[in-house]
């Protein structure tokens, strides 16, 4: 079974969520389930660029390729990876080899695959996204992976505005025992200087920092800007 | 047993380490065995600042005081907090009202409170710290916070030049099992505006990350910035 691969680069820093920092390949598939509007990687879904039908073991070395002996994580993102059941011969591969794996997913698929990833990400979407976040299926993936014995999972929510916070507070107050991360959204994505980027972003993080603070009902939360987006602005392959 | 405490303060994020982005308050303690020469928290241990002492009790009431209802994650940092026997009262009160912990400390001096923290980074220094690591001793410390059943720690190594890389490496290579975060040094302590430190401190994360990136013996780990640099300065108190 073929995987549709976008890009495939590293070993960069994952710039957000749970394992933020972390050296990281990444396999970025295509083919999305959503449109959020203010999608960073809208190129996964939006006809813009071609994703290439691979097999696990085309990835794996295509991986090598790139990566050489320089990595010992791979992080697969989309798009919406669970889309993909062939992913799962991919995950077997890496982690025979004794390769650490991450995914992130908005939550509205399931694949039994996700079972046997390191750290899941669970990202479902905010109001500003446009999308409608069908929480009972929300409900049904967040216990599947919440019962597994090994790997960790948690929420991240991209928060735009008051409304996006309103619905993060929603989220977090259905699934109190997840791990909650909110992440302040890129509302420029065609600002093509870092510095200027960063600059806004830092801005906007400061503003999501602050209303959090004050936020008693937000006390058990983690809150993150993008690394890479203060470092490398909106530059794709990095 | 009183605590010697030089500010009480927050909420606000955790700017760096393994729970990095966390929503909570701070308990910043006086004295340090180190004096290391780039301590961007020289007031703890240089003189400019006096601690007050303070018992277990008085701590609670100011985090309260300052905090309110808007906490559920204590950091205690310094200084070097372990020198202090009085926290194991701070913990406990901490810990039965439910609230997390996290403490840094350099690992040279042992309390056993330290096995009831949730999160304890230890954060041995490299040679441009101008210290030298008791590495029989640090054994000792990593081994006894790795044999507890609950309750997570990391290492963390400040890093300003390859001299201080290399001997990450070496940490990092005798304690290949504990979570290894790399954190790019603050070399401009004087900057005061926080745009400035912030461009520069992003090109020095920018060269550290290049460099891991191309290591070999460095591909589980995770390298971050000071968040909290980035947003406010030098600013203290925040």
């Amino acid at each position: 079974m073929k995987i549709p691969v976008l890009e495939i680069f590293g070993p960069t820093v994952q710039g957000e969520g749970m394992v933020a920092g972390q050296k990281t390949m990444f396999v970025r598939t295509g083919g999305c389930d959503y449109s959020c509007s203010w999608c960073d990687s809208a190129f996964t879904w939006d006809g813009s660029q071609k994703a290439e039908a691979l097999s696990a073991e085309s990835v794996l070395e295509r991986l090598d390729d790139t990566g050489g002996d320089r990595y010992n994580h791979v992080t697969i993102s989309g798009g919406n990876p669970a889309l993909h059941k062939g992913i799962g011969e991919l995950v077997e591969l890496l982690t025979d080899r004794g390769i650490q794996t991450a995914v992130e997913t908005q939550g509205s698929y399931w694949q039994d695959w996700l079972l046997s990833i390191d750290d899941v990400t669970i990202s479902p979407k905010p109001p500003s996204s446009t999308m409608v976040t069908n929480f009972e299926q929300l409900d049904l993936f967040v216990e599947r992976l919440s019962s597994r014995s090994e790997g960790s999972q948690s929420l991240k929510v991209v928060i735009f505005n008051d409304g996006d916070l309103a619905y993060a507070k929603q989220v977090h107050q259905r699934y109190p025992h997840m791990p909650f991360y909110l992440q302040v959204g890129n509302d420029d994505l065609h600002e093509n200087q870092p510095e200027k980027l960063r600059d806004h972003l830092l801005h906007r993080y400061e503003w999501l920092v602050d209303t959090v603070m004050e936020d008693r009902e937000l006390n058990n939360v983690r809150v993150l800007p993008q690394i890479h987006a203060l470092i490398w602005g909106n530059k794709q392959g990095v």
